[in-house]
């Protein structure tokens, strides 16, 4: 066995904090012997909830925190002031070097501007993408940009191409990952200014496998692995997913319960349905890791469960392995260095 | 009975053509006696089709039309350069006063800028967006604008309001229609520079029933009536509304039949979900209408059927009696005017 990933849970983020983040991390350390967790929070809280758990005591460490950063704050303000929050406390632990990686379901713009502040930007990245895996027919793929930056410019979108294209290949293990950036057409002269000017860029990048354009139709079929957008259209990509699939589940239930005839179908069906829906579900994945810093941070759904806290601890393993944080910069130095000096 | 709505519908566009639409044309006089169609196209092609059918002989009447437009065409150079166009055609034939309407199911490029260049804008609307309404939870919303301008400015995303507001009012019944921007987060200091410049005309015009910014994930909820965005974000919205649906109901088959025991169940089980399921189904509410212009214009889906041209045809009644484009013109001339004068 090699060095332990050291892995920052953020202990009072989301809506089911304490429980489900120390419920995930016992599990996440209970399940993989290369995990070491430290959970930041408030110390007579976190202790208490963990007090109910069996785990490899050296692999679990208490870290105290006073200070919650609350989902409606203004992110840089609660940045700047809450300096003993568990999400300040946790970054300050990669940036220092002792931790590897910091999981949360707190505040989104809190976790994205502390990323940015206080954990940094690696070299030449200009701005650093927030990219969840999202479910399709044939798997999962990455949708980058999805809520970091809204009115990115090209450069930025070129780059998230290439984080994405470097994660999706050594974390998730696909094997020369198909590049399409969002269009509202096939044809290369569609599209908006952002994305003209965007795809003779991504076109030009040798180093990933640009395959062109792709409708939002085609995103769940799975044609892409990495899917480029801007943040906004991202976030509603990302936020339409859910709701759409969320209304025909619903539609799906009560048209089995309509009649006395569908509802003993139901029974029969329910088992076999389950299975098939929930590989449609996104929790499964984990977070989305916020690429371009010198750590690893991941946000998860603020409405996470224990499942999507170990898998999103589990994920940091194959991130610091794959050295993803490390390839970037050599990408970034070979690739878009001359963006920089525009 | 009052004067009869006279519709102009292409013959020669679509996935389908001319079988769908002349099946759609004669359902449409069939079911409704105030409704007139011209079928426009090749002459000899749209006979042939049309003499399968029973139908009132004073209700439709053939206009030949030598030339189509292709799906694929650049269309600034298609509606230039194929004057005895189906599309061309028909569009001179409101813009003479010929024909109240037009349904087309051919290259929406085409559509939009005949719409433009042909039919006309009524005074001071600055842009004419495409319309369609989506099915939600609760029945369906108006999506404007869905493809017709990219890059479009705040003061063309405030008259889509209007313009939405009075379609949905008028011609679909909903009294003072919710009006709704779609951000990414509920907040006004949220979104892109565009929503945040967007928000404030909308607040400020007290002839719509503005309820604020909407999420993607609750736009299946039917929580708004008129869904307010960039033709870019809009597209995706439809595009992967139609995407996660299909992907969906592809699972929930599959699931349905991984099984002997969820076989049986899926049996009992089809009829009523095929019912409930058909309600989430967009083709039952006919085309979209490109707003804003002196006559009316409808976009059907490339690949409709006869329901959908049908429906298409007799949503012209309402848009007619409600004197949509009087309306809107009235509306522009009391709100927008300043924006004209920048």
């Amino acid at each position: 066995m090699g060095e332990l990933v050291k892995v920052a849970v953020d202990a009072m983020g989301g809506d089911f904090a304490p429980v489900e983040p120390v419920k995930g991390a016992v599990e996440a350390v209970n399940e993989n012997q290369g995990i070491f967790v430290y959970l930041v929070g408030k110390e007579d809280v976190v202790n208490a909830e963990l007090s109910k758990y069996t785990y490899p005591k050296d692999r679990i460490q208490v870290v105290h925190a006073s200070q919650v950063i609350e989902t409606g704050e203004p992110p840089v303000s609660a940045i700047r002031g809450k300096k003993d929050s568990s999400i300040v406390v946790s970054m300050n632990m990669i940036r220092h070097g002792e931790a590897d990686a910091f999981v949360s379901s707190g505040s989104t713009g809190a976790v994205l501007v502390g990323g940015q502040v206080i954990v940094g930007r690696v070299k030449g990245v200009e701005r650093p993408p927030l990219a969840p895996l999202i479910p399709t027919e044939k798997g999962a793929s990455l949708l980058i940009d999805c809520g970091a930056n809204v009115d990115a410019r090209a450069s930025h979108l070129a780059q998230f191409a290439a984080m994405g294209s470097i994660y999706m290949e050594q974390v998730i293990g696909v094997k020369n990952p198909r590049v399409a950036i969002v269009n509202i057409g096939m044809e290369e002269e569609k599209g908006n200014a952002l994305v003209k000017e965007t795809f003779p860029l991504l076109k030009a990048n040798k180093n990933i496998n640009f395959i062109g354009s792709i409708e939002a139709r085609d995103i769940p079929k799975g044609t892409a692995d990495v899917i480029v957008c801007e943040a906004f259209v991202g976030n509603v990509i990302l936020k339409l997913y859910e709701g759409v699939g969320a209304t025909l589940i619903k539609k799906v239930k009560s048209g089995m319960m309509s009649t006395m005839r569908s509802k003993i179908g139901a029974l029969l069906v329910k088992p076999a349905l389950k299975t098939t829906l929930k590989s449609f579900d996104s929790s499964q994945y984990g977070g989305a890791p916020l690429l371009g810093l010198k750590g690893l941070v991941v946000k998860t759904h603020g409405s996470s469960k224990a499942l999507e806290f170990k898998n999103s601890i589990l994920q940091c393993i194959q991130f610091k392995n794959g050295q993803i944080s490390e390839k970037i910069k050599e990408h970034i130095a070979d690739n878009v260095a001359p963006a920089e000096e525009r």
